[in-house]
This record gives structure tokens, sequence and C-alpha cells, in this order.
């Protein structure tokens, strides 16, 4: 690939395009655009552009595809993939401009919001309407809605509710050439031509540029209850998922965790509020939730009777707002506590949900023969489990060599038992070179050629799902 | 576009490969798959194979595109839009012989299927295992459920549950050169690549021939409970659908129904157990569901309340399962009552469920205006409209002429309202000359492009959803 370096005459378009003020080329903003929450990795761009109209996306685009310069699209810079870093520089086109939820449609339970909006921000803007938007990144803070569209990302309460790719009715995209689409109609269904919609969800910014996204929403739901459950058997535990499921319960989240995230978590944040005693191996975090508060406390009793048939120690109802939040914070923090103890890399495996305990043992198994440590936590009820894999005391030579064999027959594994590479993560940069575990050269060949279609000069989000065009 | 004709050595081809027995040329079977249930359109093929094995699909997709022949994929015949009609004459791939259920999996609430299964066979297999699949379109007891895949069918069911697009985990497929690919993972998240599932889905037999499916299912629900309500203003009961989504209900099925519509299909039916006065104009026939009885009579009350708003006569409770069959007979009978009565065409609208009564006004006005009569019918609670338009005392003229100005002025009206031309229905041949108005050039150069890569020679289903290669 043989791209364009920016050079003064592309700044000069850049800035008589968006006004000096929106091409930033200083050292702080390169350097903040070269990374995002994905390890440790570090790609500087040439520019970082901050269009605020979908008609100056548009002449970017068409100015950077006719010069062959490379875009990297980024939102808030949460992704655990890679998939906002500018790994052959050129520009990055930084959407935080793009921060106005433009149309509530409470007749039709829709949201016209551009992508720039964060997604809590855009959650409780809707709640505050009684109308609620369901999916909840552990990163949904600081993440951006458009990111969520572009990585179909998942969350808690997917295991309920579903994930981004649910929630997408329609999307204005800009192309690679600059023309401005939208990818389908603002309707609940649709069976008018081949899925453009679902098509963008989940690319990654690899096939267009996001301006506006059309959610459909649903009624907001009035109560919840969490359980907090330790299991002396992190197997049982996952077994425990299914057993749930199979009595004909569906939680509103079904987290796992193992001892060392909660406790490493209950670090991080300085929780004391948890009593975790020396044997117990692994948590499920249980929600569930509705609108009439008796029916809640009828299932999660249930829920509650179900999990007694294994190996736990005293079930834990949260029993105040502050409780609630306290333990989601745990949860959302494991991410980040790992991160802060030692190097490490994150792979985001999903299987089909009873495969689970089977998946814990094989990672287990993996890291004694691949001589890694892993801290496992995530969406047990989506069969969506991280693997945190940390340094310690790993040596360089094993970290990046051996480390990489280990992933690949983990990840064939989860292939064998139905599963794949990303739940939720994307593919982005760090997976790229698994996705022949995933998919064979035909199924390859066709994902090449859909990127070869809407980007035929390849300048979007470059090196990224695919290994080169 | 020039296809290959079916020759003695073609024949002899397909009869060494399948047995004599599955290579049908006589004229019964020729002109069973000259029609579907789309108005009365007839297309003879060359000749009717019928294979049982992806490998027998593979190697006559392969023979296919080599010497360029089309193949018009077919189900069970019962599609809407034309998809089925072998408009280019060549081969229709008959699926009745993957008929197997191949694998309920219950741990994990999916089934692996073969597309050749009736829909309510396949439902009621596994209902029988506590599981439960809801897309029910109206032709759930003849369709095939490979056809629901390719048309992204929907039903009544949809407004709580979703469509078959939500259900779909991966596909076994075969392109049009041979090769056979899954195009996902058989997990409840995926963010591995581009969505290569949901581009099938909804693709008409257009892109490829699906050979496996496999399905997420949902624990099975206990009970249910119906309502008919009878509205003195259609209008009047189209608001109510949105009245009662705005207090927080959703109804496993909310259905509307023109006085024609009830009025014909009692008719065709003989049904005598409905009292129709005189001053009704429509009714909404609402159904809700769920596990526990005493909730589903509060919720059913609460609905009943809200509906009171409107000028209604008496709201109807099915006291028996004999009377919610009958009241969902006739509810799943009025497309074949209309047709019945005569000449007809069937437009499968879809608008923001709030535009529901704009859009009643619209049809009823253009019908003033271009002089036809329409029985307007159908899943109210997703803006999903069916306009059964009918020949009456129209000239063959007018028919022919007029009405098709008519149609792309409702279908203009549909899309300025957000929504699209084909809701569930797919567009098929039917709609496909409409699709100018759903979508600009470039949308549909994406489409094309779409197809091309797929199908590079054009010979699968050629003359659906697009009007050329």
């Amino acid at each position: 690939m043989t791209f364009t370096k920016i050079q003064p005459p592309h700044i000069s378009f850049f800035s008589n395009l968006l006004g000096e003020k929106y091409v930033l080329c200083d050292s702080e903003n390169l350097d903040r655009c070269a990374s995002d929450e994905t390890e440790d990795l570090h790609y500087l761009p040439e520019v970082v552009l901050q269009p605020g109209l979908v008609e100056e996306v548009s002449a970017i685009m068409k100015y950077c595809n006719d010069q062959v310069i490379p875009v990297t699209p980024r939102g808030a810079g949460t992704g655990l993939s890679g998939g906002a870093l500018p790994v052959f520089g050129g520009v990055v086109l930084d959407m935080k401009r793009f921060n106005k939820i433009l149309h509530v449609d409470k007749r039709n339970f829709q949201v016209t919001t551009e992508p720039g909006v964060i997604t809590q921000e855009l959650q409780e803007h809707l709640k505050a309407e009684g109308l609620f938007y369901p999916p909840d990144p552990a990163s949904k803070g600081s993440c951006f809605i458009g990111g969520n569209v572009s990585e179909n990302s998942g969350g808690p309460r997917a295991v309920k509710y579903g994930v981004v790719k649910d929630y997408v009715l329609n999307l204005e995209v800009v192309l690679p050439n600059g023309e401005v689409i939208w990818t389908g109609a603002n309707v609940l269904k649709n069976a008018t031509g081949y899925n453009l919609t679902q098509l963008v969800v989940g690319s990654e910014g690899t096939l267009c540029i996001i301006t506006r996204i059309v959610l459909r929403l649903i009624p907001a739901v009035k109560h919840d209850l969490l359980l907090l459950v330790p299991f002396r058997s992190a197997v049982q535990a996952c077994e425990a998922v299914n057993a749930i499921f199979l009595a004909g319960y569906t939680p509103s989240a079904l987290e796992f965790m193992e001892r060392d995230a909660l406790e490493w978590s209950m670090r991080f944040v300085q929780a004391t509020g948890i009593h975790l005693p020396a044997d117990i191996a692994a948590h499920l975090l249980i929600e569930v939730d509705g609108n009439h508060m008796e029916e809640l406390c009828r299932d999660a009793e249930a829920i509650s009777q179900i999990v007694q048939q294994y190996d736990i120690d005293e079930v834990l109802f949260a029993d105040s707002h502050e409780q609630k939040q306290m333990l989601w914070t745990l949860r959302r923090k494991v991410g980040e506590a790992v991160k802060s103890n030692s190097i490490y890399k994150e792979e985001d495996t999903v299987v089909p949900r009873a495969e689970l305990p089977e998946l814990l043992q094989i990672i287990k198994s993996l890291g004694r023969e691949f001589g890694f440590h892993s801290v496992c936590y995530g969406h047990a009820g989506d069969g969506n489990l991280h693997v945190n894999i940390v340094k310690d005391n790993m040596s360089d030579a094993d970290w990046n060599e051996k480390l990489p064999q280990g992933i690949r027959r983990l990840f064939k594994e989860v292939v064998r038992m139905g599963g794949t590479i990303s739940g939720e993560h994307g593919i982005g940069l760090v997976q790229r070179d698994y996705m022949d575990i995933a998919f064979n050269p035909v199924q390859m060949a066709l994902m090449r050629q859909i990127k070869q279609l809407f980007d035929p000069k390849g300048i979007l989000n470059p090196g990224k799902i695919l290994t080169s065009l």
C-alpha cells in the first residue's frame, strides 16, 4: 500500500475547509490520537481533523480518496482492539464535534443522534423522556455511540436486550469517495434490498464514516434487583449460568468474575464493602429488571434457589442504590484494574453459552502450557468471556513469541466449540492476524471484496480487520 | 442478459448427479414451480431439480455458473413478491428435500435446521422441548423456514419478538460458483469481520443458496390472552396502537384490520362467531403473552382501559383456545380471502409506527384519486400495513397503467414519512421497479455491486430485487 504523506498543500486544503482551529498538528493532539485503550499501542497520525458537518466529512473523504491519504475515524478512543489507531499515519478524523442528539421521536420510540455523543449521556437524556436505549459497554461513561455502532458493542444488558446491531435502524454515512447515503429506513421491519445497515454496523470504520444514527428505543424500565453470588468453583459458576436460562429466566445481566477480577478491581477502586472469603473462586453478578417489583422479587428468589444447588457462599442482595452502583463499578473497572496491574492482552472470546465451563477450563490449561496467567470475566449470559492475559513475570521473549501461539490455540478451541474470536470488541488491529482461524479463504475473499467495493483505494482505516486489500 | 437454454446434455448431467427421480421436466412440476402466491404471475422453468445434499447443490451451482444457466431457488412457494418465479426459465432449485431438523441444542437454546422445514412444524417441534422460535408469518403452516430467512419474514409476533433476522445466528450457504461457506458463528454476540449473515438474510435468494440455518431460541412462553377491539373509526384504531406503546406496554401481537378485511375473511372461512355491527370501521387484535397469568390479566385490563378512550364498541376477550384459534384464523386468512374475491395487488408498506393514521388516510385518498378500492390490514404494532388493492370494476387499462402511478405515489409518501416499500414480503419481482423510490443511484450501485461480488455472472435468481446487473 502506498499512501501519500501529508504535505503543506494538504494542510492548506483542510484549513480552508474547516478553519485552522480544527486542523490539529500539535504534538499533544497527535499524541492523544495515537492511542486508544488497547494495550500500550501507539501510532502517530500526521494530522487530526475535527469536522463538524457532514458536508465537511464528505469533502475530506473525497479529497483524501483522490490524494490517496489514509483516514482513520476516531470516536472517544475507548476501543479495545486498536480500531482507532492510525497505523499508516495520515488523517485521524476526530468525530467529537458530532455531539448533538438531533431528534428524540418519542411517538415512534426512535432517536436520531450524531455519532460523537457519549453513550451514557444519550441514555440519560432518553431516560428523562421515559425511553430506554439498553446497550451499555463498560466504557459507557466515556465512549461515543458512533464507536459503539462501528464495533457492534455489547455490554451486560445484551443478555436480555441484545447488542447495538439490534437497535440500529438507519445510518447516514459518507463513503470514501465522498458520497453521502442513508443505509436503510426508520422502520422496525425492512425487507427492501440488501441490508446495508447491518453491513456497516460492526465494520469498524473500514467501509464508511457514520455521521447520523437512528436508533430504535423501548419504554424505560422502572425497577431492577442485583445479586452477587460467590462460588467456590469457577466452573460451577459457569454451569449455573446455563441452569438459570434452562429454568426459563432471562436476567437483564449475568456477569461472571473470577476471584482475581473482583479482588483486583476492589483494590483498584479501594472498595471495602465486599467480604471475599479465601475459598471463593468466582462470582456471578445477576440483575433482573422490570416494571413490577413483586415480579422481580419472585424472579430473584427463584434464581437464588437455582444457584443454591451449587457450592456457594451467602448470596448478597444489593439493598440500596449505592450498593448496586458499587457492585457495577467493581464489575466495570475490572479491565482498568488489570491494566493498572501489569502489561496485558485482552481477548474477547465468545462461545455458545453452555460451553462456558469447558472454555474456562481450556483457558486455564493453556495458561499452564504456555506459562501465562489469565484473569477471566465477562458477559457469561451471552457466552462472552473476556480473557485478560497478564504479563507478570513472563519474559519478553515468551510474551512476544510463545503467547501468540497460546492465543492461536485458544481461538482454535473457541471456533471448534462453535464460537468466534470477538464477541464485542471487534477485530481492529490486534486480532487481525487471527482472522484465518475464524474464516477460511473463501469467506476472507468475500470480506475483502466487500471492503474493495466500498473503498477501492483502501484509504479508510487501513490495516484493520483485514491484513491487506 | 444471455442465458443458456437447457439442452439434453444438461439434463443428463443433472440426472447423473441427482438420479432421474429428482430431475423433473413434466408439465405438472414445471407448472407447480411457475407460480408462487404472488398475484396471478406464471413463469415456466425449463427443469425442476430436487437436490438432497449440500454437495449436490454445490455441483449444480458450479455447473450452472459455468454454463450460464439461470437458477431460481424455491421454498414452499408462498412468497408474495414473486421471489421464487423463474422469470428467465432455466433451473428451479426446489429445496423440499432439505426437510430435516438437524440438531436441537437445548443447552444453548439453538436449533440447526435445513431450509425446507415448514416453519410451524419447526416451531411445534421446538415447543415440545420447551423452546420458542417466535417469527410467525401468516403462511407459517405451509412456508419453509429457508424462505423466511431469504425474505426476512415477519408476522404478528414481530412487534414484541422481532423478525427472522433477529434469530438467525449462522447460515451454511452455497455460492454461485459452488463454494460452500458458513456466514458467521453459533454465538449470540459477534464482532468478527463483516456481517455476512445479515447480508444473506433478506437477500431473496439472489446471493447464494441457503442449505443450513442456525437459529437462536428463547424459552417457551406459557400463557397468552387475546382481545378483539372494534373501532368506529379506522384512523382512531391506528392512533390507539401508539397509545398502547406510549403507556409502556408491548403486546405480543397488535394487528389492525379494516372492516372489509375482517368481513371478507369471515365470509371466506364461514365464521359466524363474531358480531360485526354496521358502524364498525376497523378492529385491533391484541395479544399479550408471558409466564404468569395474573400479570397478563393485569396488562390486558390496562390495555383495555387505554382503548376505551377511543370510540369503540365492546371489547371481546377470547375466552377459550378455540376462540383464539378462530380469531387468529380470521386474521391469517385475510390475504387469501381478498385474493379469492378479485384480482388484486398487495403492497407491504411500512412506516414509523406513529405515522400509521396518516398512512391510512393517504391510502384512501390516493384510492379516490386513482379509482382503486383497498383493503388494509397488518402488523400495526410495527407500522407495517398491508394494502390489498382489488381490481373490482377497474378497467384493464386503468389497472395496468393508472394503478402503477398510484402505487408510485403511495410509495413516495411512505418514504417521505421515513418508511420503506417492503416491511416483510421482500422486493422480488413485483416491487423491483419501485426500488428507485426507496434508494438513490448511489445506494442502488452499492447493492448492484454486492450482487456482482457474490454472483458475477448473474445466474442466481435473476430479475429479482435489482432490474439488471
